[in-house]
Parts: structure tokens; C-alpha cells; sequence
């Protein structure tokens, strides 16, 4: 089943979207808004699940599925913490900088805690103040939770992740240094994070989910350049169950939490990148210095992962970066 | 006027409280929910003074006001972003460890961001599976906004500020260095925050509130001995509206986004302190090493807000730390 929320009103509106991402339906008489059903989730996805049924068969009242119309799948959530569970990509980083990868990152997962008050749909304009804060994309998986309790174990985190999808972390990679060294995590440097237009059930993905992460590639380009296509499969150090169980160690989550694997990262770097951050790192231990820029005004990313048939799972996240005016 | 949540489903039921907080009147026929009187305060607030006008005048039908029966004003939270902006406790904290207090930190507010899946009551236990994690108190003030512009200036953030309340931003001291230490700030840290049985509307607190900051000593004692009595006003580096500012630079903060001041300290040592870790910290400076204990299972923290008058302005929050265990 794959699910989407279309723009209208602060929390959007809740629609049942066919496998082909071609047609949708609104699932209002289900649950009005994604909240809604993700905080009843076993009385709403045996109901939705019907309805999608129908939709996939053409027996439902259908309109055109159209991405531009979609909102974030929870234009304001409760929770988004994310990980960083590609350790290629923090070793690639610490390499850079000439620093050591410190021992304890191999047995306790790096993760933060995100702004979730307003997510953007898979079209929304990444608008910011400043080309100089250094704009960059993460290509990341990331699950929707239903309530877990506090100290779950990773098996048995499993079976509290019930949608999968894809986003972009957007990053000001200029601003995170001094926000960093200043040792409260991210806040300034990780705005508005966007997402793709429809999650999936895990159980519909077939081999695409292999219970613990998703298995595809993830497709990134730049202004129509394809920038990398890193498989999610590989080289996730910590799966996403281990990443609920390490969210959960002192409190509760509650239902509608989005968690993130970070951003995608393989070790053969036939693969490319999912963010600039990585080429420019990798510029910088080839040639000295990077050489790719951050991107501008006007610049346009696309990020997307495809079955082995080559059909969209997700539907495509295609923003463009442009300037913000207050009042604007 | 003064405002409560009443326990009672994930969102809890809003209330309109008297000003000595004696009574209250469901405010349903306003607003269900905190959450929806923020979303449309323009409408809302004006209704729910009325109702607040005829609760205080004894013309609405009313129950006795019971801190017990009281959920977080937010049960959950779309946003949590806490500062530390007294910084006589980061330059306490830094003394101790023989560190220099960086130039940056009197120039660019901390601030991280927190969990806001799951607010508790004023009376909730705080339960936790290790009282080896070094479980601490953090009294503060906090404020909820309504929809803030990215790019807001400290003056217009002022009339964002619609209700101000106190706080207990539980910390676990034993797991912090290690987690700051890994970059992304805090995650394991800080579980469950409890909040003040009421919150007010900052033109209804008088002198108590100078349109920046809360003017009140903050008590706070654990098990009946006092611990501390910091003037919230004094010492406050960065004030609410310039914290706002901070959060808003790079997006928007939706409405219902709770922001605090960090932990209440004063240079005046003959204050005391808001938190065990303080305490600890002028221990060490004094005798070498700390000799007061992190709290508890059984151990109880009360924190309050006296008007000058002596009456409670938002009630106390006073609750028991607990063993937690899975299924609990």
C-alpha cells in the first residue's frame, strides 16, 4: 500500500495512491491526515489497505496522482530524529579533516534530534536567506513509527515501522562547523527537510525492504547531472531497527516519529555521492581542495529510488533553491 | 489569563484556569486542544480571555483546579528548542573542567533542539530504567509562539510570545559526555519533560513579566531542602525574543513551538541552584570533587514560581523519580 498527503491546511489531507503512483484516492472516511491514522494505525491500515485494493483494480473513485500536489507525508511531526548509520560517509569526512574515525562511532550510532514543526512536499522550493550558508541535499531513507515503548530491543523494533519513504536533509554545510563546535548539535544548519510525494508499507515492497532497510539504489542528481546512485542496502552500519532501539533508549516515541538512516553512502565510489558535501570531501583527498560548489539560487535537485522493473517506488523528491525575502 | 491541559487522549483537553488557580472551566467550546487554540490564536485567544473573565469572577461553571489531573500544556509538541542562555551555569560548568569560556558562546546563543513527541504532566514520575544515567533537574522558562517568519528580528518576536510557563527539562548527566562528545548534541540525554500545571499570557503577569524575560525567582528543592532560589530575570544572557531570532534564522517555527531559557543561574552563589550538576560544579571549584548525588528512584523535585504576593503564578511541578520497567 503506498499512501500520500496532499497540500490543504496545516496537516494536508490523507489519500491512498496506486502502486503505479499514477492514480489516487482521498481516504478521508479512513483517517483525515496521515496523524490521524498513524495514531490508530491497526484499526486504519486494514481500511486504507482496502481501499488501496480497490484503487490498484480501478474500483475506486480515482483522480490523477500528481506530486506537485503532495505536502510532506506529516507536514508537522511530533519527532524526526535521524541517524548517520553510513559510516563511509563520516569516514570519508574524518579523512578530510586528517582526524582519526573515533572507535565508539563502530558501536554507538550517531544521531540527532531534527525540527519537525514543517516539512515540505517533494516540489516545495528550498527557500533560504543566503547562498553563502553552503546549501546542500542528503538523499536519505526514513521510516514512520507508531508508538514505541521506552528500552525496546532492536528485534523488537521491527514491527513498529510501518511506512517507509525517502527525503532530502537539506544542509547548510557553512554554518554546521560553528554550530557543531559549539556541542549542541545541529539547529541553524539543518532547515526544512522535504520529502517524497508516497510511502510504502514495508510489507509491499518485496525484496526492495529486507525487513531492516531498504535494498534499492537512490538516485540523485544535480540540475539534470547525476551526481551518484548509492544503494541503501549497503554499507548501513546500523539498520533501522538497531537506530529505533538506540531513539528509544531513555523515553518513548511517539506515533508519527520519523526516523532517518542518514544520508546514503557506499564504499565504492564507483557509486557517487547522494550529497556535495561527499564529492567535495573526496575533491579535497584526491586534489587537495574541493572543487564542486554548494549549490545556488536556481539550482535543482532530484532524488529518487526505482525498483528493478525501473518504476518510481517513491515518486521523484525535485526541488529547486531559490532566495527567501521575508514576507515572502 | 491562565490556561491548562487536562489529561484525557494524546492531546489532552484544554482549560481555562482561575488566577489563583483555585478553579477551572473546560475551554472545549473554544478550542479541544492547546494545540488548536495556538493554531488559531487570533480567534481563539480573545474567547477564551472571556471565558478566563467569567471563570475569575465566579459566572462559569467550574471544578477545583487539580495539578494531578494536569497533562503537558503540549502533551506533544510539534517543536521543543531549548537555549542555554544563562551563562553563569556554562561558565560554572566550563570552570570546573578548566576550560575557557569561548568568546562565541556571549556572541551566538546555544541552543538544541529537543524531543517534543511526548510531554508529561506537572505531577508525572520520572521514570528511567538506570539511576546510574546521573538523573538531574533543569528548572526553566519557556514560552510558546505562535507561527514565527523565518528570518524574524528580535523586536518582531516579541508578539510571538503568547503564553509563558515552567519547565523541568530532565537531564541525564551520565550519558551526556559521551553523546555531546560524538557531535549531533543531545539525544539519550535528555528524555521527558514536564511542564507547570499553568501557563499564562504574558500581559496578564504584570511586573513579573518585562516583555523579554520572566522576573521571578525560580524554587526549586529536592525532597522538602531547598536547593535554589535563581532570579530568572538576573543573569539571562540572551533573552526569549533573541532566542527566537536564534531558532528562526534559517526556517519557520510553526505554532505551538515551545522554547526555553536553560536552566535558571544566577552569579550570586547566595542564590543556590536549578540543577544537581550546578551544584556539583561549585562543589568541585570549592572542595575538589562533588559530594552531592545525582537523584534518585524515590527522590522528589518540586519547582515554582512565587509571585510577590507569595501565590503561585503557573503551580508547581513536583514529581517522584521512578525505576521504569519495560511494560510498565
Amino acid at each position: 500500500m503506498k499512501l500520500a498527503t496532499l497540500k490543504g491546511g496545516r496537516d494536508g489531507r490523507l489519500a491512498v495512491v496506486s502502486d503505479d503512483l499514477a492514480r489516487a484516492a482521498d481516504a478521508g472516511e479512513v483517517a483525515a491526515t496521515m496523524q490521524a491514522a498513524i495514531d490508530d494505525w491497526a484499526a486504519a491500515a486494514p481500511a486504507l489497505e482496502s481501499l488501496a485494493a480497490a484503487v490498484n483494480a480501478g474500483e475506486a473513485e480515482t483522480f490523477p496522482f500528481d506530486p506537485s500536489a503532495c505536502a510532506a507525508i506529516l507536514p508537522r511531526a511530533y519527532q524526526w530524529v535521524d541517524g548517520s548509520a553510513y559510516l563511509s560517509h563520516v569516514e570519508l569526512v574524518r579523512k578530510a579533516r586528517g582526524a582519526e574515525m573515533p572507535k565508539n562511532l563502530y558501536e554507538d550510532p550517531l544521531m540527532y534530534q531534527g525540527a519537525s514543526d514543517s516539512m515540505i512536499g517533494p516540489t516545495d522550493d528550498i527557500a533560504l536567506a543566503d547562498e553563502g550558508w553552503g546549501i546542500d541535499m542528503e538523499a536519505e531513507v526514513f521510516a514512520i513509527l507508531d508508538d514505541v515503548p521506552m528500552g525496546v530491543t532492536p528485534d523488537a523494533a521491527r514491527s513498529h515501522i510501518k511506512l517507509v519513504g525517502i527525503l532530502n536533509d537539506v544542509s547548510l554545510r557553512n554554518l554546521i562547523p560553528a554550530e557543531l563546535g559549539k556541542g549542541f548539535g545541529f539547529l541553524q544548519g539543518k532547515p526544512t527537510t522535504a520529502f517524497s510525494p508516497a510511502v510504502a508499507t514495508p510489507d509491499s515492497l518485496g525484496p526492495a525492504w529486507d525487513g531492516t532497510r531498504m535494498t534499492l539504489d537512490m538516485e540523485v542528481s544535480l540540475n539534470g547531472a547525476p551526481l551518484g546512485h548509492p544503494n541503501a542496502g549497503t554499507d548501513l552500519y546500523f539498520d533501522i531497527p538497531t537506530l529505533i532501539a538506540h531513539a528509544a533508549k531513555s523515553r518513548r516515541l511517539a506515533a508519527g516519529t520519523i526516523l532517518g538512516t542518514g544520508t546514503i553512502s557506499n564504499h565504492d565510489r564507483g557509486r557517487g555521492s547522494a550529497c556535495l558535501a561527499e564529492v567535495r570531501v573526496i575533491e579535497t583527498i584526491e586534489h587537495g581542495a574541493p572543487k564542486t560548489p554548494f549549490m545556488r539560487f536556481g539550482d535543482r535537485v532530484r532524488i529518487e529510488m526505482r525498483d528493478a522493473e525501473g518504476n518510481s517506488v517513491f515518486g521523484a523528491i525535485d526541488q529547486r533553491v531559490v532566495a527567501y525575502h521575508q514576507g515572502s
